[in-house]
Order: C-alpha cells, then sequence, then structure tokens
C-alpha cells in the first residue's frame, strides 16, 4: 500500500513568497519555537500527535497552521495522518543560516534556564 | 553643557531577562525591521525623528516600545530628545550571530524585490 499525498492539498506559500517578517512571527512563540526545535531534532516528518504540547488540540492546529503559512514547516496528509517537515532547503536558500541561528539562539537560552522550560520537558 | 540621560528613566530588561521569542516577536514587524535595519546602518544613537515612517507617531512610540521592551534597543533621554540604540553587544552574547543573521537576510529579501518596497524608500 502507497502512501501517495492524499488529494486533500493544503496551501503552502511557494518559495518566493516567503516573508522573512512572517518567519520570524511564527518563530517567536514559545509553543511553536519548541515544535520546530523537535522537527529540527527528529529530521523527519512527524504527524501533528508525536507534539506532546502543552495547548489544547485547536491551539495545535493553529500553531502549525501558522508555520504552514508562513512557509516554515510543510504539511501533507498521508492516508489519515498529516505529516510536518521543516522547509529548511527553502528557509536556507532564502535566509541562508537564519534557521539554524534561531534554533542555536533558542538551545543556548534553554541551556542558561537549566533545562527546566516546559519546551525542554 | 552636559547631556547626562535625564531623570526620566525607561524600564529596560536586564541582559539576562532578554527573551529570544520577544526579539523575534519585536523583529518580525515591517516598520520595526526597518528602525533596526537603519540603526544598524547608522551604527550611532538617532532620535525617533531620525526615522521617516509611514504611521502615526502613536505607532512610532509603540513600535520603539515593543523594540525596547523585548531588548532589541536602548532608549535614553538626551535633554529634550529621545536616543535610541541597538543592543547589539547584549544580543550577540545572548544569540551569537542572530541580529547579524536576520539584518542580512532583510537585505536579501529587500535586494530580491529590487529594492521597491517601502521598507527601502
Amino acid at each position: 500500500m502507497t502512501t501517495a499525498p492524499s488529494p486533500r492539498a493544503l496551501d503552502h506559500p511557494a518559495r518566493d513568497q516567503i516573508r522573512l517578517e512572517a518567519v520570524l512571527h511564527a518563530l517567536s512563540d514559545p509553543v511553536r519555537l519548541r515544535i520546530v526545535r523537535d522537527m529540527a531534532r527528529e529530521g523527519a516528518e512527524l504527524s501533528c500527535s508525536y507534539f506532546d504540547l502543552p495547548v489544547t488540540k485547536s491551539t495545535t492546529t493553529h500553531h502549525f497552521r501558522v508555520l504552514r503559512e508562513s512557509g516554515v514547516i510543510q504539511q501533507v496528509y498521508r492516508g489519515t495522518a498529516k505529516l510536518n517537515a521543516l522547509r529548511g532547503d527553502d528557509l536556507d536558500a532564502l535566509f541562508p543560516g537564519l534557521l539554524g541561528t534561531v534554533l542555536s539562539a533558542a538551545a543556548a537560552q534553554a541551556a542558561r534556564a537549566g533545562g527546566t522550560l516546559p519546551a525542554d520537558a
């Protein structure tokens, strides 16, 4: 059985439609930043259920939509699952080093907090 | 006549109170990003009146307050002028390379737009 993308395709900005301001806004929320850190660490497509977030399901859906509509992540339906992946190649082509620098900054901040932040649970 | 800071000191976060999420939020607005780019280019303390922004005075004041409260800029009264400077040293100490990467990304985006964005007027 194949896992081809379902016809329920979701809207994504093309690479040249991605705006720096929207990317920074997407990354400026603690829950969204945590999602992005998890995705960068795993380096694979992840379903929304992978993420154990301290927010409601509808809020989670909202955060994933902001990440998708800003161009930070790609969401694809495979069967009944919605899978998420970072658009690292697109972001690096547009804004070299930005995603990596933000991820390093987030790691540094978490380390200074002694790993006690919810984002590091 | 000296230009010592007036007693009307404004609240700023200490270096260790600066949060990555707040910095990214501050930089995620086109007008605020333009202010930061102008300040980085000039490399000196600038009064709010230096900036020719396409927004009202009260909106301008709001944007400067967001930049100050997030830790991106320092605002000091000197006589009747409120002078603004980037907190580049603080940001680089906390989040190495972040400000420079965002500024480079903003410049790249502006260049792709052919310099026709309002932010480059």
